[in-house]
């Protein structure tokens, strides 16, 4: 069995963004020299999300305005009690999920034709970590 | 390591609807002839959802409504500005997930006495496809 | 290819509560002797969760006010036509997940600083199950 871990570090300019690393996850897997398996990509933070979806700008602004009316932004959360002031980016964490699975057949992402796999950083402008582990032969 | 790659194919009367998928990811398990791994089952769409859940029509009713409550279906998404308009199944893949892991223990789905595997076509009456990707020894 | 498969069960005291499960997660890691992997951590239930987010207390009542808001506990749902009362926790379920993949790197769970891994019940008070499986080399 072959495996082969990799990790990226973002530091966004924005509080919030959505970033492509569709490419990243594919760099890795050729790295790796797995034909079948799967690649899991998972953010090591509880303020960050992975998901995949299409890389359409005004779908981002849908996703982007549809988590703020289900996770109000300026709430009195219990959590910034401890001082901190992102309890909604850790509710975000839990809607959107931290991970996800890519499976790998023939040495390719075996992905639908749109489907893209986006970091979702939700509490940033300071330095965050991504695992991307590729496990097969 | 055994590796066994299956698509399956849906094209929906309706837009929307749940599909027990079960059975197919036993059939895939069968064939494939892992005693221990897991099976890897993910819509290869962005507007298809799949989840682990009862298989109990009533039940299936309140999920829709409950989705049609915090998703509208009738919204002005920017998304619809490329001419698309489903938005809403965009954010429907978002909050149900588009992929569950079924672990395999002693050549059976080690899932518990309720949990049924479901496809959830979101926007549908068109050519759908799913990937099962059972994984293990 | 090493395998270690073992289950928790849960009695719980309340309807809903959060389990801190990541030393029952370490443990089983620990027993298989994996150095290189994943651990599969999966709700064998339809009304329970399995999630990754910080052990903080606040947050977590801010976890349970959001999910009151976005799932009514009260409300008539078509499932209770069965006689069941639990709809609200069926749809918990498949907002916050039933599963989470941690990867494992050199012998430890490769998680964030911040990173735990939560049992979440939804429908207590009466014996539920969980799976954990380790797998890799």
């Amino acid at each position: 069995m072959k495996f082969l871990t990799d990790y990226m570090t973002f530091h966004t300019k924005k509080r919030r963004e959505f970033i492509n690393i569709t490419r990243d996850v594919i760099r890795v897997l050729e790295k790796s020299g797995i034909r079948e398996g799967m690649v899991l990509v998972s953010a090591m933070h509880i303020t960050s999300g992975v998901f995949i979806n299409d890389a359409e700008p005004g779908l981002h602004r849908d996703i982007e305005e549809w988590l703020l009316k289900l996770i109000p932004e300026g709430h009195d959360y219990y959590h910034h009690r401890t001082g901190e002031v992102n309890g909604d980016a850790h509710l975000r964490n839990l809607l959107i999920g931290h991970q996800v699975i890519v499976p790998v057949t023939d040495e390719k992402l075996d992905l639908g034709p749109w489907q893209q796999v986006f970091y979702a950083e939700f509490d940033g402008q300071r330095s965050k970590k991504l695992i991307i582990k590729a496990m097969g032969e």
